[in-house]
């Protein structure tokens, strides 16, 4: 999966913005700073190797500036790459920041909160110009390296581990919320977190696509969506499986096999150079001639990576071709309101040929006591 | 705690919004619409009710407008309070807000990033000036009124049940993690959730007053800092309790006993109308008498409701008074690098001639097996 460039992500980075006539850019969560959940991190995280919640880099040509606070000066020392200069703020995160800055500076309008960029603007020096720059590290996070992908296959791996040993414990006779808890906490012995809370919906719930798992118990003879991931060195992964408690016949079973189907047809269809558009369009064309079209409310998929959800995406509306070294998601669904609802999913890597399926789980109607 | 305020939450805000001269003030969160988290949906919680992820308000003379998307049309059938006008969104979220909006309308700095007032800017019709108003609903959620102090104290005494859960079942042998992970697990059991990642540092480690909890087991003889809390019905507890695995003596049990002697010297002073500055003075009066001073390296406190973290501040440099109503923490802390910490946090609701305190966990130091 490798794109053969040598250069460090740093400078692949700084090669971006000096293709945008910048002389840096700012890399890092302003919305929240100093207390960022996982998600506002992700870009620092790739960009440094840094872990923690409070980080910031500043990338340019002739800048490879890190900051933290004194939280994290040791972890700093340990995980940040070393062509980073790496500094321990003294006062306010926007303060210090600015004393780094200097001519035209990049700044992501999506992870810079209004409050943030005024402060900024305030405390900069005159010759500093703040100028929208979005999404350049994005850009570069989609493509997938061996080592990224390693993570997310074995955070997949996990997932699959924790699908067996749900379904061998069984479902019937426990709370949606049970199952999901369980499922989290098995994740954790494993060593692993969950990369979102668990989705558990039985029979009619599981035609809400994001209902919350609640008290309903799960009865015999229905259908069961659970929808879940795992992490692993900061990598996310997503599947879901669709599991029967009992026999089931007519309608239900008919939109499992319609379900499976379109999402085979959708591995087939996918390699690098196909576009999300035309990828979703194939998933839709078996449902839409089964006549349940309208019951299918969501793209076929999503990137996943440092991020749960990330570039490219896979729907309708989606402009992004597909390319070498995307991993994303494969999830057709059909939603038979207040009936039950039906959702497969797998975790793949885009090749020049196909993918590489990261989720290993059978797709066979399974039965689950 | 009632203000003897009979308006509604959000005819209070509309009394702010009326004083600020603005027709209407935008509530929610304008970073991550549509996937937001707890703590960036807590202000539209607050004002209406509703629990789910993605939210808006409008509030204004003859604005009580509430938006959500079809996932949540009928949670806020059930959740939202009924003297505002629920809608469900039909297309992209800014431009349906958008739509809504007149003449001047406020915006919160913080919760709305660079990207989304952009493009709110360019979507909404020129009559309509968006002009920064931040921290309204915040300052109105600083006062817990008496269902809310129940859903904190309920919080508090589930926090306290693990407490008293963990030190019976013995923490000596097993890693910080495992701690952690089987108090979040018995939260949940419980019928909660943690209110943040629950925080074990022994030895060493719980001089490091954000440590992440790691495999570093647990020994005999040594202080292990325990830092967590519970959520009800969304609002948050937040404590810390400082035990010994075997009996200590030396400078662990003098610094054990300085901590505990500043943490109730500042129960003590604090009362409405004390600022938060000089509740914090008065935590650090014995500890800088012991010639410990440097070793106390954050603020004594901070408001908790639901967020963990929001207004007062008691620190050196908060401009806050406390004032009847308020809920919030009292937690000085002593930390020897590369040996041990002290921390022991109360909850506790502010009122005219002293604290409630919300924790019932004794502060005696416990030795724990």
């Amino acid at each position: 999966m490798s794109d053969g460039d040598s250069r460090s992500r740093a400078g692949r980075l700084a090669a971006l913005v000096a293709e945008a006539e910048l002389d840096a850019v700012l890399v890092g969560d302003l919305v929240r700073p100093g207390a960022s959940g996982a998600d506002a991190m992700a870009n620092v995280r790739w960009l440094t190797g840094f872990s923690g919640t409070s980080g910031f880099a500043i990338v340019g040509e002739g800048h490879r500036d890190f900051i933290t606070d004194f939280r994290y000066t040791e972890r700093a020392r340990s995980e940040v790459s070393g062509e980073f200069d790496r500094k321990t703020l003294e006062g306010r995160i926007v303060a210090e920041l600015a004393k780094l800055l200097n001519g035209k500076v990049g700044f992501d309008e999506d992870s810079t909160s209004v409050a943030s960029l005024r402060k900024l603007r305030e405390a900069v020096s005159e010759d500093v110009s703040l100028i929208p720059a979005t999404g350049f590290a994005e850009k570069l996070r989609r493509r997938k390296d061996a080592s990224e992908i390693e993570a997310i296959a074995e955070a997949s791996r996990l997932a699959d581990e924790v699908f067996e040993w749900l379904a061998e414990r069984g479902v019937v006779g426990r709370t949606e919320r049970e199952v999901a808890l369980a499922a989290e906490a098995r994740m954790r012995e494993l060593g692993s977190e969950p990369s979102f809370p668990a989705i558990v919906g039985a029979g009619e719930n599981g035609a809400l696509p994001h209902s919350e798992p609640g008290d309903r118990e799960i009865a015999c003879g229905e259908l069961v969506v659970v929808d879940m991931g795992a992490r692993v060195d900061g990598y996310c992964s997503d599947g879901t499986r669709t599991w029967a408690t009992g026999e089931i016949e007519g309608e239900a079973r008919e939109v499992y096999e319609l379900v499976r189907r379109s999402q085979e047809a959708s591995l087939k269809a996918i390699k690098a150079g196909v576009s999300g558009a035309d990828a979703d369009h194939v998933s839709r064309q078996p449902i839409a001639e089964a006549g349940r079209g309208e019951l299918y409310g969501h793209g076929l998929g999503h990137g996943v990576g440092l991020e749960v959800h990330e570039a490219p995406r896979l729907g309708k509306s989606s402009e992004d071709v597909l390319q070498d070294g995307d991993v994303v998601t494969v999830e057709p669904g059909v939603y038979v309101p207040r009936h039950f609802g039906v959702r497969i999913e797998d975790l793949v890597v885009v090749e020049a040929l196909g993918v590489r399926n990261l989720s290993s789980t059978s797709k066979e109607l399974r039965i689950v006591g």
